[in-house]
């Protein structure tokens, strides 16, 4: 197979931002929800987010360094010590879209995308009604990347909301849930075409 | 909508595994390669997974706590201070599934699985020479998660290898990687239902 060879340190960082966030696709949405200090609810779409231990139950997303990323989640994030995670669904993927826009410092996402903020049980961030599934998390660390602006917001789950149709028991029926995945640019896949591969003995 | 609520304290852990892998989706897969002291070489997938950075260009992967989970490779990630990923296509699925089993501490995965090891240009760790591509990784960080047995390994990408004709530019073109995404259980997605969501102005 003849493959093209980049050594990142010769490389742009536009190039470099096409060619990670095209090859590790695809990559789950952490929609996450915070208050702010006055009161006002903060929501913004991460795909540089994912489950990392479930013992404890934790997630990690990531603001990057990448000009047009909404950083204000990772701050609260950090500062409140709350988070909520909230999946998206086919059904709030504009509305996802919208929140991903440049707001100021006070401006109520959720207000502008038409959805429904509701405060956690254990937690007082809010989460949106509209999306099948909603994480309340904790926030334990925020871990620096690389010296710069970049920031790994890790938090526990602490509580978890499903859609009572997409379930049977604790297994979730993806069908029923219809996530989304992010691709590159303004790419997404949906979780439609699914196979299943049998693990070895 | 109606809502089932889970106080995750209050939780199993194996319905906290079903309850998060089944909520967290579509996961990219890392499939990851280290190189043993004794020279030998490792392989495991990893949906615990993802890009977090681009500046610098950052990857994280975590072995998680779940006994079923390879961790051998978060251990020689974090002793040898070098890992590839292997972008995991349709085409490899079977020979990546084949690696998520448990073998001996000196087994060669690509072996077994019938792979072609071919070592990385800045890194000794082994790359998959099937993958559509490949990302040779310096570790910068061992993160512990939670007190427990959980760690998140954070590595920066040095060098991208890209299958040819999967490129136009830096461009990735996703229908020539057919990239596979973890969904809960023994269960994948393609990334063939692609859709655009159109950004705010």
């Amino acid at each position: 197979m003849n493959k093209t060879y980049f050594d990142l340190s010769q490389t742009e960082h536009r190039d470099r931002y096409k060619l990670l966030t095209g090859l590790i696709v695809p990559r789950p949405i952490g929609w996450i929800g915070t208050r702010r200090s006055s009161g006002t609810f903060n929501l913004a779409p991460f795909s540089f987010f994912n489950v990392v231990s479930t013992d404890p139950p934790t997630v990690i997303f990531s603001g990057g360094a990448h000009a047009d990323r909404p950083k204000d989640s990772v701050t609260l994030a950090g500062e409140t010590g709350e988070f909520t995670v909230n999946i998206v669904s086919e059904s709030v993927a504009m509305a996802m879209s919208v929140t991903s826009g440049s707001f100021g410092p006070e401006d109520d996402e959720f207000a502008i995308a038409g959805l429904t903020a509701v405060t956690g049980t254990l937690v007082d961030a809010p989460m949106v009604a509209e999306s099948p599934a909603n994480l309340e998390c904790r926030t334990t660390d925020v871990v620096e990347i690389g010296g710069g602006a970049s920031r790994l917001v890790v938090g526990e789950v602490v509580a978890v909301h499903v859609k009572a149709d997409a379930l049977d028991g604790t297994r979730v029926l993806h069908s029923r849930i219809e996530a989304i995945g992010r691709m590159a640019g303004t790419s997404y896949t949906t979780t439609r075409d699914v196979f299943e591969v049998v693990r070895p003995a």
